[in-house]
């Protein structure tokens, strides 16, 4: 099967600065579908994920745990495609799958799970459904270590992660408490994303001040999104044997020098835990997540709230905004009709 | 029974720099000895213990989990005494005790627990056996959670707490770096503390290339007692899934402003887990501790150093020397015989 396929390049690496929609472009050649022998998959892509880690593959260092993009070549990440071809015995033509799969119109696809389109909406399953609803319910559930009636404070809460940790924490019957950067993500928290007590951190100058309002009793549980300064201001705040799920610290991926932290002593004088982690690495909790949320969807407990950019061509700018945090709920970017 | 008691008092708290001799001063007073009600102990004191947390009670500020001291009161802390009197059912007169008290001659005994002069030298209760020994068995059993075969760093390593570190890593089957701040130190390393390899940190004027030289795989467990540029160089060389046991910062404490961490986005980058410990929050693993070391130092498995100052009228200088890194082993004064 011949195709005209499009796809996005990185032109060259960026490793200090913002990211520019100008550092991809749009490609197009003509290809022929061919699998590679067994256990293969040739999707048509539906949508595409865009999410902060990726601002890591435009750097040139490999210092994390996923390398670098290679200019010149399909960017890519988790998406949703329809199978065209398969050799996997798992997959036959006409699935939808969620998997890693090129920034293209078409692609082979890596690591794919078949997802039931008729549960919730389809790109549902690059969020809430996907890896970043994964994210938030490894984050919350197991490295938080929850109990009920404590504070957790979210930061970047309206983000694809925060919203549902913010949900699945007021589900559990903690006392909620977020920050996002506009008027209109912070009345989202509180209008439908479960928090309690919401606060723009962009009209707060006195970080620790803006905590000590919104958390007077202290918090028991932070998770964390941005880093920086309000880590920082975070850490005078924790009570006794908090716990620190650190997610990522989107405000520090732009920063050729990281921001000073001053209060790690607080770790001891408090007894904190901070964790890093990433949800690949708790995959056993995949079947209960699934459970549990495709559930809550069913029964009405969940919202969630998505900003899709339409069209391929739109990637590179929908993948600039949301590092700029432009995007209003999970950013993801729709390719083709199923 | 009236006695002639003298005692160590702080003149005025010290908030920032480091603290001198002179900020304390030895007083006398002549007393009745009697006991307050029900469950009190009235000791002969008989050592008493020198620990880097007591910078802590030198400063006005409550930010920890101890109250400063009061000026023109007496200091106090953990120690050793024998019985005097005793309205307590568990202790008689002549039971030798460890407990916290005061830094005098005589004084009221807190937390008691009777231990067993024969054993072990009676001082090693207030180290090996003491608060530092344990502390050193709940940091590394409990919170580093050890797997044979990985490798340990730790700071501070012929202090108190990191002989003990050392000695426990190398029984279990872990591979133990560690590093001081003298050549003397460094050498009572790997001849008695169990390390097999150990630097002079004062002598490296690239921190993370000394431990890249000493721990050429990375890091799966750091010991954390001194932070600041330690504890940033210590981020870059862990390995993926590290552990960081934060027993204490002692590089920091005498500073108004804490030294900058650059390096936190290595928590995400290898998911990390820091966590700060005090092992009061721990006294369940206090009989197997017992068990375990007193059998170790029985069986010539353990090796244990002591920097003994004689005379009370020593404590104020042998704390501020512990404080500046001047003592070999743990710190400890004697105020009488049994």
């Amino acid at each position: 099967m011949e195709v005209t396929n499009r796809f996005i390049t990185l032109k060259h690496h960026v490793d200090q600065g913002r990211a520019h929609e100008s550092d991809m472009e749009l490609g197009t050649t003509k290809e022929k579908l061919e699998l590679k022998g067994e256990n293969d998959v040739i999707v048509r892509v539906l949508y595409l994920s865009c999410d902060p880690y990726l601002r890591g593959r435009i750097r040139s260092t490999q210092d994390s745990y996923i390398p670098p993009f290679t200019p010149g070549k399909p960017m890519g990440g988790y998406g949703l495609g329809k199978v065209l071809q398969s050799s996997d015995p798992n997959f036959k033509e006409g699935d939808v799958v969620s998997g890693v799969m090129d920034w293209a119109d078409y692609s082979h696809a890596f690591r794919s799970t078949k997802v039931d389109p008729e549960a919730v909406p389809l790109s549902y399953y690059l969020g809430a459904l996907g890896m970043t609803g994964f994210t938030a319910y490894v984050g919350f559930f197991k490295i938080c270590e929850p109990k009920k009636g404590e504070t957790i404070y979210v930061s970047a809460a309206s983000g694809a992660v925060g919203q549902m940790v913010g949900q699945f924490a007021r589900l559990f019957g903690c006392h909620v408490v977020g920050s996002a950067g506009s008027q209109q993500k912070v009345d989202l928290l509180t209008s439908k994303f479960g928090y309690h007590e919401a606060f723009n951190y962009k009209e707060e100058p006195d970080l620790d001040a803006a905590l000590k309002r919104y958390c007077p009793g202290g918090i028991d549980m932070y998770f964390e999104n941005v880093g920086g300064k309000m880590l920082d201001a975070v850490l005078l705040n924790m009570k006794d044997h908090g716990r620190i799920a650190v997610c990522g610290m989107v405000s520090q991926y732009n920063k050729a020098e990281q921001d000073p932290i001053y209060n790690l002593s607080y770790v001891i004088k408090r007894r904190l835990k901070l964790e890093g982690f990433i949800q690949t690495d708790h995959l056993d909790l995949q079947p209960e997540f699934f459970k549990s949320v495709i559930g809550w969807f069913k029964e009405g407990k969940l919202n969630y709230v998505e900003d899709i950019a339409d069209g391929l061509e739109k990637a590179p700018g929908a993948l600039i905004g949301m590092l700029d945090g432009k995007n209003v709920g999970k950013q993801s970017v729709k390719v083709s009709d199923v």
